[in-house]
């Protein structure tokens, strides 16, 4: 159902002729006269109604505006199913009790280190390894990632610790490769919206962490989930990671409150990315466990055995023992709300 | 210490102009010509230098950018201050290790329902009681607060619970009169850089909750609260309400990683209300234990016996069996991070 | 009329519920079932139904959302007054045919520099002279204004140059000296939702030009209007001067398709400060030239003899041969818009 | 030449280490002690430090912050070329005294539409024909485009009309198939750090419309033509088309500012947006002006014979009749700034 808001001066004539457009797309308008403005309520189910036809239906002259009622997402919505979404990886759920800490390098540098680190951080506690083969950087002079051999190199630190894999996708043509390298595919950032690649990875059977844009709405990422759900692939995970606004004391402004809305708007798990949400390592130990007490089911935290020497996101790289430290507060705040780590 | 980066074609003449004028302000400039530019350092303390004198060096032909090594705020600075900051108010100290709630009504509207949430809210744990006497609104028609009647009534809500008031002052024209009435005066987001009423709020004995205006970066908040400090008043507790951003699905984001920046930067004591912070009552709760968990000393908290019939801010107030459930979990949270509530 | 979503599980008791609180606030609520939702079309002017009470049905359970149709400010609109409004300021007309701009230092520093300017860019084509004796500033060690010296050198340039005087008020104690002194009582960003200085000056007969928070919206820039409006003074004119955006690169991001926004919702003239929406000199003129080509009434610009040596805002300060030059432009494109300068 | 600002705690050990590390880097650093703060400037070319690099600095105990003091692109900066680049397509030149104005559908729906619209717009003075054939969509389930039959329409239009063809490439994998049919790819808002994207335009031999982002800084579009300009093609036309803001009466903020700003930062040619920008028909008109004032090289408009049925964006596409209304308007002030059309 949606409303459509007529101008002050509307005429007759206009209104009868969006009467009959609305007919014609097979819609049935109902005509509310007020005192101060007219309405047309649309019955019935206008969810196939795109925001193509809405827009169309504004340009009708005598239209006001067009308010829609139903949400634009459908199958990523928590009307569409009442129940949380919980992600199989290997032996562990995403979505359940359990919160899932994924951590590790920024990018895959070297062989020695990334295994380095990931015995470190299984060590504390975490169950998830992350880390960069392909990476999108701001500028072209900087490192751009190793590509297969650092999809390698995870492969193997997952032989060794049995933490499965988070790494991004970039390049839709790089798809095919990273499936039988990666456990959970994951979409940047800067690629919410990059709509082929998110139909690609519709397409396959394998579970998605979809980055909210630097500047993308709750709504937009819901509307990207879907994109990725409206081809067949279930197991999306939504994740925060801080948006752009006018602070600029912080990388980005983590919003914490997207964690409860997601979760009260959508079936699908919830991740926070405090490392790149704050970029600086002094907040990304109270963050994550705000994350935590705010209801995230999953953390990706940046670790690095030697920060100072990081090709990328020093800054914000937490080392071992630091995430360590960080591993026994978030378990202890888990704990309070009723989780586990 | 500050950095003055000249242009790439600056003549011989605009450097010694440059200089000639930095010395006349009996600062002490220093030139290094490096192979792509040449940069002036400025030794010295160099924290008087205004932010008008930065702007006229901004304005000397040859001058591409002033950068300012040192912060510009003083008395707020951590820098300054090592050690915490905590206010007595009556028998409680706020920037300790008890974190407070502060709850009560958006605007007292009448002495028995008043009194009905002061008595619930205290005997759920609440430490202080809110509530607005004078309203900033954003539309002229709305309620604007019952005034110094509104004051009586929460002088008796106090005489009757015992906690201490909170109460939002907005002309510097009544602080005479609300002196005598509260017990710490509340600035508001609309007024964070109202720097006549700072200067006001500023030259009395009363401790200050200062909001962060909805579009203030940190840097500012801690200039305002300079404001406050520079003209006596040492009381200043800074409150993280939200900042305005692109996202609509919330009233405001609340930026939690204020917190734990804040604390770092300054001595001051943190406050953090997630009522305006979302906007809606079903994510009140999960922020506030987020705040808490991010290391918040203070939290404000909208609590309505009749949502429906609130006279403003309905949406986002909870009631008091909410109000109870959600002490539980924020007193479990601060257990977990060390705090007592 | 308004039209009430409710929540796809609602109950018959509650939507019963909500009709009756309706009825007793004297609306007249229409129930429509839809197949996906149900609504309740409110009919009758709504326009009485205060934000306050928006919220409180908000509040009820099985409320969704409320949609607002009617705007929230009256006086302001557009529907309310068809025809322009023109404000008289001596023999000028702020609001017609003629594109007005005011000029001057950003703050009154002393007696000489003051007259100079004003003389100088009376020559250049100026109608107004704009400059501070009350300063609000970021910084409590910046330079506050002369106060009401400053005013009497206003109020002596205006003897000498003819030009009408613009200047900032921000406290209501000072109204009764400053009515006195200037023509055009302006209110500053930083205090458009200072809802106590906004009743003052809409008591007195006095216009206003009324600058648009950083942060505030379109909508919330009218209802600031409305609020001088409602106590009487007509004679408000609204002001872009840049909003707090992610950009840093430039001050303010000055959002130009504000103007044509404001001419089409409003009657009230329309005022654009390039100075500060930018704050870069070479800026200035490219966006001045632009807002009047985007249909600006009035501009206001930053002149300062010696920009190197002003005590505020140097740095985008137009020097009076600068101001010469970029008059010659404004007028040719405001002739080429059927304007004249 | 970077700064590098320690912390007021740092020790010698630190300050030597970091000494080491830049000299390590191949840096020459120099240490100034001041009384409130210890800094090191890094003499030489420091271009070639990267951001990662920098971050890595950054995690260097003692450090507080890194003042970059040279720009992050290069090839894209006015340092690097003084003169205007002027872009040759076909036998029209963009960055010259004549401004362009691009003019077509938002996506090309059919053969005879885009035909219609073609000559209109031709008749009216445009100079290129914009449309697309694959378009992005926030919603799966809008109209995604016609895809090479959409490229065919757009082929023969030009056969008919002689304008050049300007449409969006957002898959790597459709770079072969579309230089054969278009004269500039268009790179989308959406896509600005699809990096992968960039490199690619970046190695053939045609003009890229390079659109911002909706949340990029100014530096990220530059940074972005960089990728393009570093892989050897040189014709990028950076575009201006609206960032996302708290504002919400506008489709997004269209920041002119931007147009005077890239001009002195960058040799490259300069395009505005405004039917994205502001996304309402009736704002256009003044913006596209409006842009033309302050400088802009290029004017996309979105034009439709029938906006009531547009497959898309039909709320803020013009007619043909308000386009060459629009055009009279654009003319007379491009000449008022010394311009043609």
């Amino acid at each position: 159902m949606d409303i459509i808001v007529l101008r002050p001066d509307v005429s007759e004539e206009q209104i009868e002729r969006i009467v009959k457009k609305l007919e014609a797309k097979g819609l049935k308008p109902h005509v509310s006269k007020g005192t101060e403005r007219t309405i047309i309520g649309v019955i019935g189910d206008t969810s196939k109604v795109t925001e193509d036809e809405e827009n169309a239906i504004r340009a009708i002259p005598g239209v006001e505006d067009v308010v829609r009622i139903l949400k634009p997402y459908k199958l990523a919505s928590r009307d569409f199913k009442k129940t949380d979404t919980v992600i199989q990886v290997d032996d562990l759920q995403i979505g359940g009790k359990k919160v899932h800490v994924a951590a590790g390098p920024c990018a895959v540098e070297n062989r020695v280190t990334l295994l380095d680190i990931a015995e470190k951080v299984k060590a504390s506690g975490a169950s998830f390894l992350r880390g960069g083969a392909f990476k999108p950087r701001t500028s072209p002079y900087s490192f751009q990632g190793l590509g297969i051999e650092g999809l390698n190199y995870l492969k193997e630190a997952k032989e060794k610790t049995g933490l499965p894999i988070i790494s991004e996708i970039m390049d839709p043509r790089d798809i095919d490769v990273m499936i039988d390298y990666v456990d959970i595919l994951q979409i940047g950032t800067r690629n919410m919206q990059n709509f082929k690649l998110l139909m690609e990875v519709g397409s396959v059977d394998k579970p998605v962490l979809l980055k909210r844009g630097m500047s993308a709405t709750i709504k937009e990422l819901l509307m990207a989930a879907e994109y990725i759900l409206s081809r067949g692939n279930e197991k999306v995970i939504l994740c925060e990671r801080g948006i752009r606004t006018f602070e600029t004391a912080t990388r980005n402004t983590l919003d914490l409150s997207a964690v409860p809305l997601l979760k009260s708007l959508s079936h699908l798990p919830v991740a926070v990315d405090p490392s790149h949400g704050v970029g600086k390592r002094d907040l990304v130990t109270p963050m994550a466990v705000a994350a935590v007490a705010a209801g995230a089911d999953m953390l990706l935290i940046e670790v690095h055995t030697n920060p100072e020497e990081a090709l990328s996101d020093g800054e914000q790289s937490l080392t071992p023992e630091q995430f360590k430290e960080m591993m026994k507060k978030v378990k202890a705040v888990a704990e309070a709300v009723g989780r586990e780590v």
